[in-house]
């Protein structure tokens, strides 16, 4: 039974919204041995551990140029023109994001300003398994390309003719045949095939999450922390219940644990909604996934707009549907949300492949204090100032006695030499 | 003896660069004893955890708004001049770095656009000790003033006047006596003083730094990993050695873990750098810490600058001054480095305290991949999209395929049954 929640009290908001615990997993020490012999062993530990967990033998670590071709060769040719429409939208809306410099005079002879720079070198992961996710490829590789990364490191044990098409398109400059853990380690620290790279990106199951969590705790970057993915829906009376139940599906058939949230101030809309995931559901080929995440949903009715948005913050969903009329007026409320979804004509599954928004977004809540991936997660904003003899001569004002107040006197010295002595 | 290495060969670069090892810390029991007694028994805990490791009797977490004014009374008047200069500046500076909405047309009715959204509650953690870290809530609380966070809740076992009068000054919204490990943990779970904050942020010891790695774990965002301080300088046969010694030992003064790295074409220049070192450093109150610092520190003669940019980029050093003529040319080549400083007249102290850029940059290396604190670092960045029917009719041609590719059909379904069925 799906769970309809009537006019809940504010009080109630904060246990609404709360996710299953994830339960904090026990494959420490199986991580930190896959480490241990990647650090050692190195290409040949990847080898065996590939044997070990997949049985699939492997000769060599990364894939050939030619294998690469050959392979991205089998990709339908529809497939080909949906990919390039997805690539062009991702790059425009990530090239848009590019750092305007500007440089800011904040006293008199005192010029500071940011600049963007690449991070050199980065790593994706893209699981395996039975939904072969190339569209991740996009969402990661191509702000890695504009960023200007020098060495973007593909690993998935993936082997959907797509994914090899998807990484040419993006401009890989290594594709590697290791999955798992032990891909991650590779990335982490370095084997003569896999270049060590200073921060990883990508989703994956529970080994390659702790995995990403013990190489940050190693002290390399990760794109964001994990958790199951997630979508609420505003729905008010001028909502459409197939879209609305459309839209729940498609974030039900990722998992069991897909979060499904749907607040509405129409009882109707809900009632309608209920009816038509029914004779959706049948039809889904992932309808036996689906259905378990439905059956844990919650479909919430509050009194007014005014409590869906406080609802709805509260609840920092990866992704957000406003399928309602005038919804940029409720946007503008919201403070917390991954991505957001404005009117009956824009699905999340559009952002998930193509309208060029990214797709790694935060879960879990995490949406709270993270963004999603953007031009931004492949690059550093390093500062830099100048400032002129009389411009330090000014801030000596401020510089010294703060200095001297800290107990630095050195600090307050590097200001009182250049002043007492031209060059 | 200070270390003088003289023309390195490119394949020692790496080694050259590694910072000592950080000993993991052995204290992670400690830490988890420390969260759960706050968990439990919240600001009871926190004020017994007090008197246990501080010896220091708190009847309240929280300083009222009369005793913050009183306190803050004692603050020295050209010290509070400082303090505002200092002020203005880095709000000038931070004030700039907003993000400009620009909505971009992906694609014809496909419409997108990034928001940038305050994180709401944050929290700052100042040390106490000698060195009263004022300045430090300077770089914190002015941009979560800038970004419009809601609750900006500062813990500090520190008493310096200028810590109250900096703490109203940017309008810090509670502030708690509580310090160490124990602030940390109220701040990652909440009391009935301090509320649970979503981001946590400042310096701190050894114990400090792991329970923000504790924090970080449980899925608090942290600033960035912590790390010694640290300042590379590259200087040419143009600087002054007076200034470059100068800039060392105000590094060096941090403490004995500091990293001083000196990078030079001229050996001349690094001989008068040593002799300056010398006579500088005997007038120093923290000469003790300073001077281990310093013998601890690498001074290298290349031979030409092309060979410094490389080194200083495999260095990545939180602070990198540019002492050399037409320093701008140097920095168009650097691809890591917290901030650089240009120029002869450009001390870290203008950046530390005054100039208006931040000083909470990455250490250890980490500028390879993280940013310092800048605005972005209080604000999450959302993404929205807007699709008119038309809009996804194109994008359907991308959409579909790509999702019925992935095995996803509910996805592909989200988009049909909006093209066969307005509303």
């Amino acid at each position: 039974m799906i769970q309809v929640i009537k006019f809940p009290s504010r009080s109630d908001y904060s246990e609404l919204c709360a996710r299953p615990q994830i339960e904090s997993s026990k494959i420490g020490s199986l991580i930190e041995s896959i480490f241990n012999k990647v650090k050692t062993d190195k290409d040949k530990a990847l080898i065996s551990l590939t044997y070990e967990f997949e049985k699939r033998e492997i000769d060599t670590i990364l894939y050939t140029e030619k294998e690469i071709d050959d392979y991205s060769k089998a990709t339908d040719d529809d497939l080909k023109i949906a990919i390039k429409i997805a690539f062009d939208n991702i790059y425009k809306f990530h090239e848009a994001q590019k750092l305007v410099e500007k440089r800011v005079e904040t006293s008199p002879g005192v010029v500071c300003w940011q600049k963007s720079s690449p991070i050199e070198k980065v790593g994706i992961y893209i699981p395996g398994g039975t939904a072969p996710l190339f569209s991740t490829i996009l969402m990661l590789a191509i702000p890695a390309k504009i960023a200007g990364c020098s060495e973007i490191v593909l690993c998935t044990p993936g082997i959907h003719p797509a994914i090899f098409y998807t990484a040419k398109l993006c401009g890989i400059t290594k594709m590697c045949k290791v999955g798992g853990a032990q891909a991650i380690a590779a990335l982490a620290l370095g084997t003569p095939s896999i270049p060590k790279v200073y921060k990883i990106f990508g989703p994956g199951n529970q080994y390659v999450t702790a995995a990403k969590m013990h190489a940050n705790s190693m002290g390399v970057a990760i794109d964001m922390p994990a958790g199951p993915s997630e979508v609420a829906i505003f729905a008010d009376e001028t909502s459409n219940a197939r879209y609305v139940a459309s839209d729940l599906l498609s974030q039900a058939e990722h998992g069991v644990d897909s979060q499904v949230f749907l607040v509405s101030t129409s009882e109707t809309l809900i009632h309608d909604t209920i009816h038509e995931l029914e004779s959706q559901l049948i039809e889904l080929p992932r309808k036996e996934l689906a259905k378990e995440a439905i059956l844990n949903s919650k479909f919430i009715l509050v009194n007014s707009s005014d409590d869906a948005i406080d609802l709805l913050n509260e609840y920092a969903a990866e992704h957000l549907i406003l399928a309602c009329d005038d919804p940029e007026k409720i946007s503008d409320k919201i403070i917390n949300a991954g991505s957001i979804f404005l009117g009956h004509f824009t699905p999340e599954s559009a952002g998930d492949y193509s309208s060029g928004t990214n797709h790694t977004l935060p879960t879990n809540g995490h949406a709270r204090a993270y963004s999603g991936v953007n031009l931004d997660s492949f690059c550093k904003k390093i500062t830099l100032q100048s400032i002129s003899k009389s411009g330090l001569e000014i801030l000596s004002k401020s510089i010294i006695p703060m200095a001297e107040a800290e107990s630095l006197q050195a600090h307050a010295n590097a200001v009182k030499v250049r002043l007492n002595n031209g060059l």
